[in-house]
Order: C-alpha cells, then structure tokens, then sequence
C-alpha cells in the first residue's frame, strides 16, 4: 500500500546527433518528449510537448484490471476506493477479471478485449501486468496505471522486467503510471477550498501524505501524482502538465531520482516561463543518502551539486523537509504577486521582534527602516518609548483594542512595504485572538503578503485553527525559519521569473566553425597533451600562450627567440600529469644558454622517470593574475556539465566551484562567479587590479559551446590554471587537459 | 504584561589585577559572583558561588508592594495572580499599600517595614521600585522581584535609574530580579508530569511561552526565570542554580544579551562539570539583529562570534529558532546517557528511511550498516526484497501485527545502537496507531533513545496526542530537522561532557616571568614598531627570525653578515602599516651590495612617502611553509579573545579564523584548528609535508598566556604571518603588530 521503493531507470535525452549545418526539421509536439526533433548540436532536446493527461485525472471510464470483491483480498480495498473515487468524479468503472461475473454488482467482463466501451483509464492491478499493457498497448486507451512492485527497485531482473514494460508502451499511443505505484491520484481531495492550489509529484506515497494532509490546514490541492518507478510517465511529465493547468499555484515534487536530466530541464522551463513555482525535496544530499537511494531502488542519484545547479537555473525550488516543502508550496501558490521587496516585521513583543529580525536579516531578508513619517503615524497608537522603525513593537496592548487595526493598515499603506510578517510566539487570547482576526481582516483588503508564524507548539488554539487556517489569504507557519524560507523563496522565484530568458532559445543547433577544426584534434579514447588540448582551446577562440612544441635544443632556442624571453618550458606529452611535481616545468628562462640547459634537463627527467614525451613546449610568460579552473565533467543524467572554480590551493582545499548544465547563457556564466566564496580575488583584494570578468564569462562561454559540440568526442576537459588578467587583457589558459571519448 | 524591552547594562568582571606572584586568598564562596576572590591573572574571577534560589521559587512568605483589588487597576490582576500561586505553593501573603486595610480580605501594612513577619520574597508592584528596594536592602529580606518598566531599556536616564536600583542591592543580602521583568516566575507548572524537567531563563517572556507551552504536549517544566532587565539577577545565576537542581534534566534559554562574559561562562562551566545541557537562543546572528538589539533595549549585543565561541568551550548547545529550542531541550532533559552513537532509521517506507538518512548523515549523525546476522533477524519479520541495512524499511505491512514489536526491539537490541528513529510522515492509523504504541512499549524497556517524528501537519492525531505525548520515554517531533539537530545535540554533549576539563582549573593565578619582560616594551597609547612587537613575542617565547634593527647601510651590511645570507630588509617604525603595497620590504637580498642599495632605497621611499622610521630591520629569510595568523582582539563583553586564522589572501578573502575566549586548554587550541576551512592546508595538500602542528598550538597557547597577563597593557596584537614550518621545525613569527592600552 505504501509505496516504498521507486526504481527509476535512467534514459539518455541524448539522440542522433546533427552534425552538419542546415535546415532544422519543424519541431514536432507529441505528448512524450522524446519525440521531439528539434535538437541542440549535442543531440539533446530543445523542445518538449505537454502531455495531455487530462483524461488521466478525470476521465469519463476507467477499467480496473484484476478487480476484486472477495473478502481479505487487497485488491478488493483498492476496488473498493476507485469505485468511490469513480462515483465523485462521475467516471464509469468497468471490473475486468477472467472469472467473475460481477464485482461489486458491477458485471465484469475476462480481458480489456471484451472492454464494452473506450476508456480513457485503465487501473491495472494483476501481479504480472505485462501481458495487459501490452495488450493495451494495441488498443486506444490512454492511460494505464500499473500498481504492481517487484521491478527495477528489487534489481537487475526487475529492471529488465520494467524496461519490457517501457518498450510495451514506448511506440504506442498509451501513457503508462508506475510500476510500483499506488492510488494518490484517486485520493479524495477537498472541492470546499478555494484560491491557487498545490499540484504534488511524489516517488514515494507515504512521502507525499504531509502535503496532501494540509488540506486538512485549508490549502487546497488539485492534483497528486504517485510516479513510482516511472517506466513511463516521470516527474517531468507531470510538472509539464500542472504548470498548464489553471487552478495550479505551485507545484510540490518529492523526488528520489530523476530519469532524464533534460527532460526534468525542458518541464522546469515550462515552468519557469510560466511563472509557476515548483518547489522540491530532493534525496541525495550525501553521498550515504546516495548510496542508500542507489543500493535501495535501483536508480540513479545524480550528482547532487549537478542537480542542485540545474533545479537553480531553472528557479526550481529547493528544501530539505517536507514540512519546509508544505509550507513553502502553500505560499508559492496562494501569494500573489508583490509591489515591493520589504519586509516588515510587527509583533507584540521587542524580543520576539528583534529575534525575527534577526534571522530573516541572515537569511537575506530586507528589512527597510521605516520612514520618520510612517513611524509618526505609528505612534499615534503605539507608545512613544517603543521602537517601531522595523521590527515594530506594539508592546502588546494596542493589539488588544480598535488600534490593532489601524497599525497593521498603516504598515501595510506603505509603499515600501511588500510583506507583514507578525510571529506570535506565545497564544494570549485577550491579545492574541483578536490579533489574528485583524490580521486575517486586513489581508482580505490587500494585495501584499500576509504572514503569521503562531508559535504555540500545541495547534489546538481557535486563533490558529479556526481564525489563522480559516483565511487563505494569511499564510500561517509554525516556526519561524519556514517563514523565512518560504518568504525568501516568493521573493526570489518573483525575481528570477521577471528576468528569465529560456535558454532553450538560444541553445546551438548546428555546430560553429570550430568543430572541424577541434573534431580534428580529438584522438579517440585517449588524453591528448598538453599541447593538443591548447590547440583545441584555440580552435574554439580561447587565448593560450605563444609556444611553439621542439624536439631539440637548438630549435627551442630558435623557439624562444620567436616567442619573446623571459619563457617558460615544460615537458610535452600525452598521458603527462604532475608535471610540476616531477619537475618537468622550468620558468623565467631569460637566455639561450638557459633555454639549452632547460631542455637538456627537462628530456634528462623525462628518460629517468620512464615518461614518454612528444617533445618540449617553449611558452611566453604570461603577467601574473588570478588563477581559476574551468573545466567540463561528464554527468550520468545531465551529460556534459561546466565547471568554474578558483585555482591553485583553493581548489584543492575549499573546493570552492560552481557547476552548470548547458544551455546556459551569460547571465547563468556571471552568476557562477558570484557563486563562489573567494570570489572577492577576482575584484581586486588588497590593492589588486580588478580583473578581466567579461574575457573569463567568454571562457566559460566557449567551453560550454566546445562541451555541446563536442558531446560526442570530449570526455573530460580541464584547464587549470586559466590566468585572468586584470580588466581589460583578457585570460590566458596556461595548461590545459583533455580526455577523448 | 508581555516583557518585551530588556535593558541589561554590562559590568566588567575584572577585578583588581594581581600583578606580584604570591600567595592566593582562599575562594570566598557567596552567593553573588562579583564577592569571590579567586582571580586568574588577568584580575577575572575563576569561580562562583551558587546563589541560594530555593526561597525564591518556593518561598514560605511573599509581601507584595502595590497590591489592589481595585477593579481596572492593572495590579489587581497581578495580585489575584500572586494569590493563587501563592495558595498553590502554600507560601503566605502578605499586601502593602499605603492607605488600604485590606486586599482581597486579606490584611495589608502600609510599608515593607509593617510587615508582620521576615518575609522571603518582596514582589515590587509600584512605578518606582527604588525607594522600596532601598528600603528592603535594609531588611533580611531575600529577594525581591521589581515588575516596572522604563529604566535601561529606555535610554540613558533609564540606565541611571537601573544602575541606582542595583546598587541598592549591591552591598546587601537582598537580590534583585528585574526591572522590567513579569510573573513568569509564578505561573502555574503542571505537577502531574514525571521525568527529568526543563528549567527556563527568558528575558523575554513572550519568548518563553512557546517552552512553557511544552508542558500542555507532556514535556515537565520546573522552573521558569523571567531575567528581564537583570540589574542584579542574571541569566549566569539561574544557570548556576538550575544546574544543581536535581530535577532539572536541561536549561533551556533565550537570551538578547549577556550582562558578564564571565559570569556566564562560569555558570556554564558549572553546568558543564555536572553534565547539565544548556540550550539556548542567543539574539545577534547578524548585525541588522544586534543594531536592533542594542537601539532598542540599550544593551550590549556582544560580537556574535565571541559568544558562539564562548558557548561552544563550555558545551552550551546554540540554536537559532524557539521550535529547536523547544525539542532540543526536551530531549536533553529527558534522554539517558547512550551507550553507543549508532542511529537507526526505521520506517514504514523506503523513500521516507532514505530522505532522513541523506538529512541525518549530512548533519553528521552517524548510521552503521546493521550486521549480517542483524539483517537476517530482521528479516524473518520483513520481507527479504527490502533493504534493512540501516535504514531499515519494514514495507509497511509488518507493523500492523506481532511483528512490528518484534523489529523494534531486535533493532534497540543491538550493540551498536544507540538511537532509533522512527519517521512516520504520514497518519496511516491501521499501520502507524499500533507502530506508535510498539514505540512507546519498547521505548519503556530500553534505556536507548527512541524518537519518533510525527510529519502530519494536522498534529490532532491521537496517535500523536495521545500515545506519542503520553509517554516521556519517547521523543517526539514534528520535523525531520527538530529531530536531527536534537539528536545531534545529544549525542554531542555527551561526548563533550566525557572529555570536559574546565580551564578554569588550570588557568593561571599570578603572572609568569615574561610578564615583566613584556611590561617593560609597552607604550601606552601606542602601537608598538615592528621589531619591538617582536620583542614582545621573544619575551613570550614566540620564535622570530634572527632580525637585527640598523641605522645606517653599514650597520645593515654588519647585521646582514651576522643575521646570514640571504637576508629580507624591511623599514622599521610606529604606526608603520602596509610595508608591503608601500615598497618597504626587500625580500631575497644575497650581498653585501644588494644590502647596501635596499638600505637607501628603503629610507629613500620613506622619506619620499613621509614615513618616520626607527630604522631598517635585516632580518634572517625563513624557509616556506603555512602562513597563518594568530591575534588578540578586546571583546567588550568578554575581555581578550584569541584568534587564530589562514593567513595571505585567504583570511583576507574567506574570513578563515576561528576564536576561543580565555582561559582555554591545548584542546581547545586544536579544535581552534579544526574549524578553519582551509585545515587541510595545514596537513599538507598537493604533495606538501604536514605542518608542525604542535608549534602552531604553542603558539596560541602562548598568545593567550600574554594576552592575559597583559590584558590592562595590550589592546590588540596580531601576528602576520605565522609561518608554520612542516612538522619538527616549528613556526616562526615574521612580522607582527601590538597596540598598547
């Protein structure tokens, strides 16, 4: 009954690639994404339908495959509940079983062959529903819904078990939920609640019932999807389609593995573009939880900092807890748009005032200081003594009275103002009680947020049950950091909404001039030197230093001579790493003699440490700046990924980097940087020039255009270090490695 | 009613130094901190008495001064209140008021000085507590309680008349609780409850109510101390009183700001000998929240590190919300000591087992894998196809039956196992009634922890109110999060208290010889040059290079040869900052020539630059390492603070320091280690040796003993860098600054 163990299996997006330049086919808009033919140059979709389930959630017949009414039988419960569920949706329930008459009173035919009308829906509930997909497969139903366990979340053989079930439904016309799934989306939801609702995803049903219960709390819920194993039908899928619906707020996603990484980016898009939130937990924030979810179902868990990069560039949602899930859903999807970003925070307490200050401040809340002239009109109710710049304090006895009111208006009145937050942390009925009545009042004659955070730990009290929950206008928590959280992420998903540009837009379809050149360069399966990968960064415009690659003395000389003293020398091969370590790199070589020796020295190290070489790279020296890393690293769901990091030590030690998933444009390119912790070295610490950001963002631009174009070929490319000079001089790349597929 | 602004002024805990070595007076042990004699050599004490509190929550006479049963007086619902508790607690009550007869029937006197017998307890009813405060020093009346507000919280005048009314109490017997303080004290403790309870320290007693509330969800409250203004009675004094009280399991506490670094220090360190958990929420995690603080109840917020640190060295558990207070304390009261770390995650649904563990193994706890032998015993009540390694998930079904004890206990049963939670996020009464009542059951036969978090929203749940609320043997929470952050706590504390030694045992009495060596470089008022801050370490035993200071390109030739090529030349003077970005240091100097020409060109730029010089320091090169700093900072709440840091670009840039309160032991030095960012720099990285760890901690050994004997001396001292040679060499000091008081 409790779905438990969800093994997803992993799809590649990935499909024939496009290689030489021409005319894109028109995209074509099916129902499953993979359709899809419009494709970026690494072969990725840049498009996906949405499927239409709308005869999923509310269709008009539906057969139940396996029914039951026999005593002690479990699918005689799950009968039981989609006969009452088919009753309120006013669908037609048709019982199929080889052997009985009737279920329930309801005549039953033996197959879905002997089916007495289309359905839109059919319930499977048999232990082996192979058979019946495939059977249904053939036929025009919809949708099918497959509960039985047993597949890919119990091993290999459940795997192969499930991907016969992907294959039985990949060509045909049906939408399959599960396996391993369970009734969610035939749940009974409230029809009594009004206002934007929730939209929930879950891979585990008993992961989703906190969200589902807050109905319970007046926020109301319009959909659940149990996605179980998702041979079919995914999260993606599901997002795609609640982002259309109207009724839909938000949309809440508990999520274990993701199946395609850039089917869950093109429904987050989707989203995105639309303005409508999603907000999800998702496992795997340790490597233990990792292991725990791989070992447990069978499915991936991509790489969590990738993950988490992606759900950002997508204004994607994230929090650890379900209860932080709950609450931040209910505002996401009840609070309406906002006039301003200030917060001001009111209570009845200065403790409690400046405590919430506090933490919302840490939390990169802004909290403006009220005006002198709002301040005035504030103590015309509130004593003079107390401080009501922001937080205000009321000192608790004006609440009590017609002031309570007028204070929460005044606050609200002010146009700098776009959220009231007022935490009562104690219940004091003579006080508290007509607090949150007022507070409810007013937020019925505002546009601007509204928050309470009642603190009590008990929940019984009628102001919160009865007054607070009673408003879907007031968003009412019960700590004050899922408050902050779910305020902070209104606030930011507005702004992220307001200056989103799909990258999808603006994604390369065909491959630039480049990738001839670098398709050259690659030598299949192995590391290229140090030299080749410079080369290949040349090809795709990235500044190297002048050098030449000699196989003598005397034509390193001649070498240094063309590229300008002082130089740098360094052993050249394939497969070479730690050069420095092993001695391998000489630098600041300002004469012939010296440039002799180097090389002499450099071949001598070579030979004894057993190192193969295809020569020596004479190198101009270049200014001193700041050290990064970019590189690219390959991801099992997402593909090629871009990295940017500070250099030298601070790499090793901090690992201090920012990942992104292309398409990525140069907004996401800057944000990266800002990302980082020692990001303060780039713009000039301790009288250092500020340095060449633009010339490092086209950087990271150009190795995401190289990692595309190259998705086939490249495995693994690193420079390290990428020296930024100061503004104005541009990076130069001083090493560089790259691994071929 | 609701106290809200609290004005607690600061006091310093120094007391006249003890500059000669000699005899120590034997401790004087009072109740009020400040009388004790026993100082370490910065002049602070190390120790203090319990204060005798028993008379005041559980005293036999109680006068209260404006008593009124006047309707619409404020007082009378304070006297009615006072009344009823004091029938409870069987204390008698004795009114005074100036003109009435009687009160509530019962008799009154005109003044404190008609009071029919020595009464305990003297509550202060009237606007301006200071005439009947002055008036009761003069009696051998316990303590009273002053309820006005208006004094520091105020603003100067306030301040004055705070400081008048504690010096009223200062030479007497009586001690003070308040101003600005409330009935907190005297509000009506469930006495049905069992178990080790919660004591609380609020000084705000809006922020109290949601711990007091606990007591309605079974949680056992003993005590609660309303500090408010604290112009005599502190938070430190009922932290010292709590932690002797053998029904007190656990302090929890809400503080916005400290009155005496050291008393609360001492106070902790109490608790701490006694292994008492002291959990509080401490305001001023960011500046916004101290500026709202300080502008708003006129007390010192002292530098949010300091008190983290200070909390840290003596075990006290920090948390930011009132919920995590709530649920840490209530497991620490209640929680045995475990005999082992292991937790254990149960649950009715893999995705629920894998979402906690990722959250529980990212906060640090610690999951082992169950044994083979474990897992087939738990196997033969779970199906084999789930995974009961740890976490472990039953799929549901069994804990419907006989078999859910059965797991439960096998689990608790095993000997690495310590804790055992159970996430059960969603009601499913025929599945999670009975589990909740096997976890209740099992949890009254072990003396390992059990927890249990309850994720439904609704919170209305019998399962919840009921069975899990109905036992104090159970932990119950409502939030993942709560539950790990608790559970942490737990188990940090008890390893904390298993290694606790207090440093105030071995911090030291009387000066060591170097202190007249240092006294004799200092110069008020000043900042010392760069070679006599040196100096100033030499005394300490802190390595510098071989440096001699030089006034003429000859004597620096001179001092070069005695020093040893190579050498590094650096201008020497007072109040001479940023050596390096001015051109006043020559590093790598190898003859007598380039000796000569750095001489001249260094006091070419500093006269260019008008510098005033006291000469030019030929200084010994020493060899590569780990550069770090390590300083003196005056805390205003604490006295001198030592921080120790990475140094160059890194503490510039990422704030890599961490910082410890005098007095502290080598392990604390080391912890100081642990938490810097970049540790790993100091273990060596990239193929670098191991840094001499030791030396470095010597060195903040040192640092601390200077900074404490010459806490009336030294306002600041930094050394930068600390060059931190690998392991067996040491740590050389290669250029520092001191400014005198």
């Amino acid at each position: 009954m409790l779905g438990s163990t969800h093994g997803t299996l992993t799809t590649d997006s990935r499909r024939a690639r496009v290689i030489a330049c021409g005319e894109q086919p028109a995209p074509a808009v099916h129902g499953r994404p993979a359709d899809t033919d419009d494709l970026d140059v690494s072969g990725r979709p840049l498009y996906a339908g949405v499927p239409d389930l709308d005869r999923f959630f509310r269709p008009e017949s539906v057969a139940v495959v396996g029914a039951s009414d026999a005593e002690g039988r479990p699918n005689t419960g799950i009968t039981r509940q989609l006969l009452s569920w088919a009753e309120r949706v006013g669908a037609r329930l048709h019982p199929v079983h080889p052997t009985r008459q009737s279920v329930f009173g309801i005549s039953c035919v033996p197959s879905v062959a002997g089916l007495p009308e289309q359905v839109d829906l059919a319930v499977v509930l048999v232990s082996d529903p192979l058979p019946v997909i495939e059977e249904l497969a053939e036929t025009k139903v919809k949708f099918a819904v497959a509960f039985a366990s047993g597949f890919a979340e119990t091993g290999a053989e459940g795997a192969a078990a499930q991907a016969r079930l992907a294959a039985a439904v990949e060509r045909s016309g049906l939408r399959l939920l599960g396996p391993n799934t369970n009734l969610n989306a035939f749940e009974k939801f409230r029809d009594d609640l009004d206002g934007p609702a929730i939209a929930l995803i879950t891979q585990s049903g008993h992961q989703g019932r906190p969200v589902f219960t807050m109905q319970e709390l007046g926020v109301r819920l319009s959909h659940w999807a149990p996605t179980g194993n998702e041979a079919d039908l995914e999260t993606a899928d599901f997002i795609s389609y609640f982002a259309e619906q109207p009724e839909v707020g938000a949309i809440a996603c508990y999520v274990e593995g993701l199946k395609d990484g850039r089917a869950f980016m093109l429904a987050a898009d989707r989203a995105a573009r639309r303005g409508v939130p999603v907000v999800a937990v998702k496992v795997g924030r340790t490597e233990t939880g990792a292991r725990t979810a791989a070992s447990h179902t069978g499915k991936l868990t991509g790489a969590d900092a990738v993950v988490d990069a992606a759900m950002r560039q997508y204004g994607v949602i994230r929090v650890d807890g379900l209860d932080e899930l709950q609450d931040t859903a209910a505002l996401l999807a009840r609070a309406r748009p906002l006039s301003a970003d200030g917060v001001v925070v009111y209570s009845i307490s200065g403790g409690t005032g400046a405590h919430f200050s506090d933490l919302a401040t840490e939390a990169g809340l802004l909290l403006p200081r009220l005006s002198d002239a709002k301040q005035a009109e504030l103590h015309q109710w509130i004593p003079e003594y107390l401080d009501v710049a922001n937080p205000v304090d009321n000192g608790g006895h004006p609440v009590g009275d017609w002031r309570g009111r007028k204070i929460i208006d005044a606050i609200l009145d002010d146009p700098a103002v776009g959220v009231l937050i007022c935490p009562i942390t104690g219940p004091f009925p003579p006080m508290s009680d007509q607090l949150a009545q007022d507070l409810v009042d007013a937020a019925e004659q505002t546009d601007k947020l509204v928050c309470v955070v009642w603190g009590s730990p008990v929940g019984t009290e009628s102001a919160y049950r009865d007054t607070l929950l009673g408003s879907s206008r007031v968003a009412t928590f019960r700590t004050f950091a899922n408050c902050i959280t779910a305020v902070r992420a209104h606030l930011d998903h507005a702004r992220f909404t307001a200056s989103y540009r799909s990258p999808f837009d603006e994604a390369p379809r065909t491959p630039s001039p480049s990738f001839r050149k670098a398709q050259a360069l690659m030598r299949p399966g192995q590391q290229l030197s140090e030299h080749a990968a410079k080369q290949l960064l040349r090809a795709y415009g990235i500044r190297v230093p002048r050098e030449q690659l000699v196989t003598s003395a005397a034509a390193a000389v001649r070498a240094a001579g063309l590229v300008g003293y002082p130089v740098v020398m360094k052993a050249s091969g394939a497969q070479l790493a730690h050069k420095t370590e092993l001695g391998l790199v000489k630098v600041g070589l300002t004469s012939a003699s010296q440039v002799r020796d180097a090389y002499r020295e450099l071949t001598d190290i070579a030979r004894y440490e057993g190192v193969s070489l295809d020569g020596v790279l004479v190198c101009q020296m270049v200014d001193p700046g700041v050290e990064m890393v970019v590189g690219v690293t390959q991801d099992d769901l997402f593909g090629p990924t871009v990295t940017v990091g500070l250099g030298g030590v601070l790499v090793e030690v901090l690992r201090d980097t920012a990942v992104r998933v292309p398409p990525f444009g140069e907004e996401q390119a800057r944000a990266m940087l800002g990302e980082l912790r020692g990001r303060a070295l780039l713009d000039g610490v301790r009288g250092r020039p500020l340095s060449d950001l633009d010339a490092l963002v086209e950087v990271v631009l150009r190795v995401q255009r190289m990692a595309l174009e190259l998705d086939g070929e490249l495995a693994e490319l690193d420079i390290n270090p990428l020296m930024v000079l100061p503004r104005g001089q541009g990076a130069v790349a001083l090493d560089a490695m790259a691994v071929c597929r």
